[in-house]
C-alpha cells in the first residue's frame, strides 16, 4: 500500500497537518489546505473525501495489507509464530517510512475528541482484520481474538515508543524490543503455584 | 466497593434502564426515573450526578478496588502471577452478582456514541489504575503497560463471553478460561524457528 502518488497526496497532507497545527483542525479549510499545497481544492478532493481523511491517508489499504502479509505464512503456522515473523515488517511498511508524519498527526488528533473516535475506530478496523485473518486460517474465535490483541498491544506500544525515542531507533527493533518484554513477561504464565 | 446503598441505587438504575431500552437514551428524563423508582428526583441526585451516571454506577470505586486487590499480593510476586491470582476475583466483585444489569447496559451503550465513548474513557480509567498499580510494586514502565494491557484484554474478552454464554457459568470461570486459551497462545512465543 501507501506509495505516495505523484507528489500530491504528500504535499497535501503535509499542508493540512501544518495548518491543523497552527491554526486548528476546525478552523482549517479545504481550499486553505490546497493553497498552502499550491493545488486546487479539485485535486485535493482526488486524493480526500473530507479534510479528516487526511489524517488517516493510506489507512484504508490497511486492511488489504494485513491479509497480503498473513498470505505469505504456510497455513500450519500458529498464530504468534506469525505475529513474531511479521509483524515488524508489516509495522516498517506501513508506519516506518513516514515517522515525522505520525508524530504531527499524533499530536492533532490528541487534540480533538472526534479525531480520537475516528483514530479509535481504525484501530478497531485492523483489529478485525487480524481476527478474519487468524479465523481463515482456521484459529478458533476466542484464540484468533487473543492473537489479533496480542499484535495490536505490541504494536500500539511500539508505535507510541518509537514516537517519543530518539529519530536513530527503526520501528521494527522497537517492534522486536517490545516483543521481547512482552515474552519475558509470558514466561511467567507458566508459574503454577500462586501465593 | 458497590454494594448498593439500601435499595434506593439499586431501584433507580434498573428503572433507569428499563426507561433507556424502551423509550431511548436521549428521551428519558430524570424525573421519569425517579417517578419510574417511586422515589423523587432529589434522591436521584443524591445517587447520580445525571443519568448518563446511571450506565456507569459504581466504576468510580473501581481503581481504589484495583489497589486494594494488588496490595494483597506480596511485593516480590511478578506482574503475570499477581493477574493469575486476582483477576478473576476481582472480576467477580466488580461485575460478578450483576449479569443482568450489565447485559442491559451493554445493549444501551452500543446503541449510543457518546455513551460508548463514555465507556472507552472508563477502560482508560481502570487501565491507567493497573499501570500504576504495577509501577508502585517497582514494575518498570513498559512491561506494567504490556501486563495491564494483557489484564485488560483477558477481562475484556471473558466478559465479552460471560455475557453472551448462558446464565450458570460464573464469570470467574470465563476469566480461567480465557487465562488458559492465552497461556495456550503464550506458550507458542518460545518457539524460535520461524519460516
Amino acid at each position: 500500500m501507501a506509495r505516495w502518488e505523484g507528489g500530491a497526496q504528500d504535499r497535501l497532507e503535509r499542508a493540512a497537518l501544518a495548518l491543523f497545527l497552527e491554526q486548528g483542525f476546525a478552523e482549517t479549510t479545504v481550499p486553505q489546505i490546497a493553497a498552502q499545497a499550491g493545488l486546487t481544492t479539485r485535486t485535493f478532493f482526488r486524493h480526500f473525501a473530507d479534510k479528516r481523511e487526511v489524517l488517516f491517508a493510506g489507512d484504508d489499504a490497511v486492511p488489504a495489507l494485513v491479509q497480503r502479509f498473513m498470505a505469505q505464512v504456510p497455513p500450519d503456522v500458529r498464530p504468534v509464530p506469525l505475529i513474531l515473523s511479521q509483524l515488524a515488517p508489516f509495522a516498517e511498511t506501513v508506519f516506518g517510512h513516514r515517522r515525522d508524519v505520525l508524530m504531527l498527526r499524533h499530536r492533532i488528533i490528541s487534540l480533538d475528541q472526534g479525531l480520537e473516535e475516528r483514530k479509535l475506530q481504525k484501530m478497531a478496523t485492523l483489529r478485525a482484520a487480524i481476527v478474519n485473518g487468524f479465523m481463515h486460517r482456521h484459529t478458533d474465535e476466542l484464540t484468533a481474538g487473543l492473537a489479533a490483541d496480542l499484535a495490536m498491544m505490541v504494536l500500539g506500544t511500539a508505535l507510541t515508543r518509537w514516537l517519543t525515542l530518539d529519530e536513530s531507533t527503526p520501528l521494527s527493533a522497537v517492534v522486536a524490543q517490545v516483543l521481547a518484554a512482552f515474552r519475558q513477561l509470558a514466561s511467567e504464565l507458566e508459574i503454577k503455584s500462586v501465593p
